[in-house]
């Protein structure tokens, strides 16, 4: 009995920050951790930019409503959940992700929540540390095995932890530092590898 | 962060057993725990009767394709799916419930497995032992909190787990054993309370 699990920002949609740079011009909203490490140094960050220029969710939800998932993705996930149980472990927030989600048609979604008052994001809720992990390690004591796909560090303690773990996407220094992963490129590939994946479990 | 637990037949479908009894005319599989009360001799019962009358999964999916949900319950799911994480906790198969979950426009569910040989129905796997239970509580160790509703004896044990359970169209014994549950009947009812038990838990 199986769970795939998957990540949504490069895999299933776009990058939610970078998109809500380019469409606000706002250029200090593309800051990733690769340029603050620190998250939550990262995230007071970009929520003193929005305040500053008086972004609340209903503006930023509005931004990420004109967003699209991937091509494919929504076939994707239609053909996965004839086969297997779904999950998308995400780092982003409930409230960001809402659009894009309902456009692919409701997959379970465990993901973080911001904090708001009124309009105004005040601030924001890890449900956990590690939390795509501790989901798979969560999924195996329930005795399911788990591949899980992703697409960058943030993933990979998820795709080691699981049964079967992909790299979707990849970057090339994510490809170079963890070499245990099959790598592929666009949804055909992916359904390949998980299809191989879904075999080797039976 | 929530995620909302539904026990799948006498709240979102029918029971599989009794639609296959009737459609089948083999009366000997109305038999429940209430008349076998041990679960894996009312198994071995079941199969041992599907095998003299040659009945194969492919016929008994036939039957179950036959079936609906009950009315209402792909729109609560929708609508449910809009304001919760939801999770599917049954103890059915998952070879059972394809033609069924389908028709809900597959939501997660977590069940149990057929073990077959070709066509030959030839045992059963369950997950585990109080899989519904242990679901509630592998979502608690993922800091969710969870509101939970089924029917009958075996969902107690999640009702429980749940930081909320509701008995949905339950039978009187239940209702009676078990007061500390809120009682609905029908998915409007179901809305209402779940509502104030999202409200509760915000």
């Amino acid at each position: 009995m199986r769970v795939t699990c998957l990540d949504m920002e490069g895999v299933l949609t776009p990058e939610i920050w970078i998109n809500v740079a380019e469409a606000t011009g706002i250029e200090a909203l593309r800051l990733t951790t690769r340029d603050i490490s620190d998250y939550d140094e990262l995230m007071r960050h970009r929520l003193s930019i929005l305040d500053a220029n008086k972004l609340g969710i209903a503006a930023i939800q509005e931004v990420i409503g004109q967003m699209q998932p991937l091509p494919g993705a929504a076939e994707f996930i239609a053909w996965l959940r004839e086969r297997s149980q779904v999950i998308v472990l995400s780092d982003t927030f409930y409230q960001f992700a809402a659009p894009l989600i309902s456009q692919l048609d409701y997959p379970t979604l465990f993901c973080h929540n911001l904090v708001l008052d009124g309009d105004k994001i005040v601030g924001y809720q890890l449900r956990q540390p590690n939390s795509k992990q501790r989901a798979v390690e969560a999924l195996h004591a329930l005795n399911f095995r788990v591949i899980a796909a992703g697409d960058s560090y943030n993933d990979t303690a998820m795709l080691g932890a699981a049964d079967r773990g992909i790299l979707v996407n990849p970057p090339q220094n994510v490809v170079a530092e963890f070499p245990q992963f099959p790598v592929v490129h666009g949804f055909e590939a992916l359904k390949t590898v998980w299809e191989e994946a879904d075999l080797e479990l039976k």
